[in-house]
């Protein structure tokens, strides 16, 4: 950290009860999967308080579970749903019932911290701008995930989708964001922030990504980000900096990009190994090996991209997750909400520094 | 290919004599590495000739090799060497006396077919851009590479850093190029495009790939273009289709974002098979397996990026080339040459479907 200035103290005390609001029928196997990642979860986090939504039927098994609400909701959003049904037709999905429970004036029942959903992308995003509105100077929400890096530790990616065309002050946004979101979750008080680009030079880039390096040079200046630079793709997987910051359109390509090529190697070592029946003694002996490795870059241990920018806190589980990966979302979630993620973010974005973003003119 | 018309056909007969121009003095390595690429290279090419530029010292052990020709070049452009330097400091550099041998009217000896140069790419598009000129119609000229996919073939990716902000009319001009680019060297007659977007469906993307989408719509619906549709990011390594067309910015990322992850998770497997005594003992039983898995996905086995769109076909080598990699290259411009890409490139810009870019404003 080279600024003169130091960065803003983050006075927030965790929070020491939690409540999740789970979206149950979600992603592409439902309750068979939230509802055991929903136990397993609950026995680990004593502290912990679910709100369980979703059809009455598959709700059942969880009637007698501690610290557990159930909610019924008729209707669910598909993962082929387009975003308008999503929105205007399935107005009791359990999906917008879970976003609708972090709202304080929702029945009787106290607000929950943070919902969790498997549910499709572009639905659960527009759902949860729809009930739940942007922050107070926020234009665009943004999504933002974690990948592993050569470090031993992760990295953050925003955005990965919810927006294809970015100002250079949304690009600052998405930095303030990150910044609040890997301080919540990972506990670094002061994360770096890489602007991704073509070169490492200052001069590299589109007219917007030149902007958005100006205005977050002058943020760290002000003491209110931990700006390191331009970085290009590769410095996702070094771990050169903490959080790397794009546009919607790159970030879901660079996302999609490494999913692709991360299954394809894993599939053509699998081939290789069980080509014939010498290379299959070799995986014998070898398999130890493989699946250290295996587990070292498994993405359902960091399962769970949030959706920042929100009036409320929403996560993102992969929409294939098995019960270990949603129990890592619910785990993120929890993460996020106990260490006072929404107000964190709430916090940077109101610094003066960074309140140069026009009004929230798309928030409604 | 569900188009109602035929596509052109390609009557363009093979060149059966085909000379190269090898800039000996570019990449890490320089003539440590180029030079017995270019022996190796001539003795598995017995109809192949090579115009080898660098120092005179450094040209000396290739004075008696058949069918080559030597050229000196008094200085060098580095790896670091901004654009300016080598466009106007360095004139006698043997990039760009390697690329001006592409040139009909220079000197005595006939013009090679085509230059491989493992110089830095951006200057190297600059100085081809510079002595070549752009062929008629193309405003940008583009950067083609390949990435393995899980078809047991090759996936063609441009543009990949010369242009970061593309009209819809160059990302069209890209799939035409590209698609040459294929024919000529895959031999493939029809090959299929793909715009790299963030959804499969047309609605998807910024302005600019929508209307890239129309455009490359009507010239399939013409027989100019087999283009298949939209295609995300892991359909690269899918080889949903043989040709990803997108922007310089984006594509640099994923090609950068693709180096990093596969180079973390080699070393990843490196790590954990040598962990300790046990884990080494069970790498040596994978070793041949292992070994099989590294050749298939081996960049140095398709190393060769091709520059298209100037009047003259120059390759660029990955800079930390060794000598089987820079042979690679030398093979690629090779098939390239001998089947007319530049011939094939100004066909497909000249269909009268395609001629609706703009001026070459940008040609000079």
């Amino acid at each position: 950290m080279s600024s003169a200035q130091p960065l803003q103290a983050t006075p927030l005390s965790p929070r020491t009860q939690v409540t999740l609001s789970v979206d149950c029928m979600g992603g592409d196997h439902g309750p068979a999967v939230t509802l055991p990642a929903c136990k397993a979860f609950l026995d680990r986090h004593p502290e912990a308080s679910l709100v369980l939504v979703g059809s009455a039927d598959a709700l059942a098994p969880a009637a007698a579970w501690p610290r557990t609400t159930l909610r019924t909701a008729t209707e669910v959003v598909t993962m082929y749903d387009p975003v308008e049904v999503a929105l205007r037709r399935k107005r009791d999905s359990s999906m917008r019932v879970a976003i609708a429970a972090l709202k304080a004036d929702d029945g009787g029942v106290p607000a929950a911290h943070a919902c969790v959903s498997a549910g499709n992308t572009g639905a659960l995003m527009a759902v949860a701008r729809y009930v739940l509105k942007t922050l107070e100077d926020i234009d665009r929400p943004a999504i933002a995930t974690v990948m592993p890096n050569r470090k031993g530790g992760f990295t953050t990616v925003l955005d990965l989708g919810a927006n294809v065309d970015c100002t250079p002050e949304h690009l600052l946004q998405f930095a303030e964001m990150g910044a609040a979101l890997v301080s919540a979750v990972s506990g670094i008080d002061e994360p770096s922030v890489g602007l991704l680009n073509i070169g490492e030079e200052a001069i590299k880039g589109s007219e917007t990504i030149k902007r958005a390096g100006e205005l977050l040079r002058a943020a760290h200046q002000a003491g209110q980000l931990n700006f390191h630079g331009n970085v290009e793709g590769n410095d996702i997987f070094l771990g050169t900096t903490d959080i790397v910051v794009c546009d919607g359109f790159v970030g879901n390509v660079l996302l999609k990009t490494s999913e692709g090529l991360a299954s394809m190697l894993s599939d053509f070592i699998k081939q290789e190994f069980t080509r014939n029946p010498l290379t299959k003694l070799a995986a014998l002996a070898a398999m130890p090996v493989l699946n250290r490795f295996k587990r070292r870059v498994d993405p359902r241990g960091y399962n769970g991209a949030a959706l920042l920018g929100l009036r409320g806190l929403v996560f993102k589980s992969h929409g294939s997750a098995d019960a270990y990966a949603f129990e890592q979302a619910l785990g993120r979630a929890y993460d996020a909400a106990r260490n006072r993620l929404l107000e964190r973010v709430q916090d940077r974005i109101a610094a003066p520094s960074t309140g140069t973003a026009g009004p929230s003119a798309l928030a409604a």
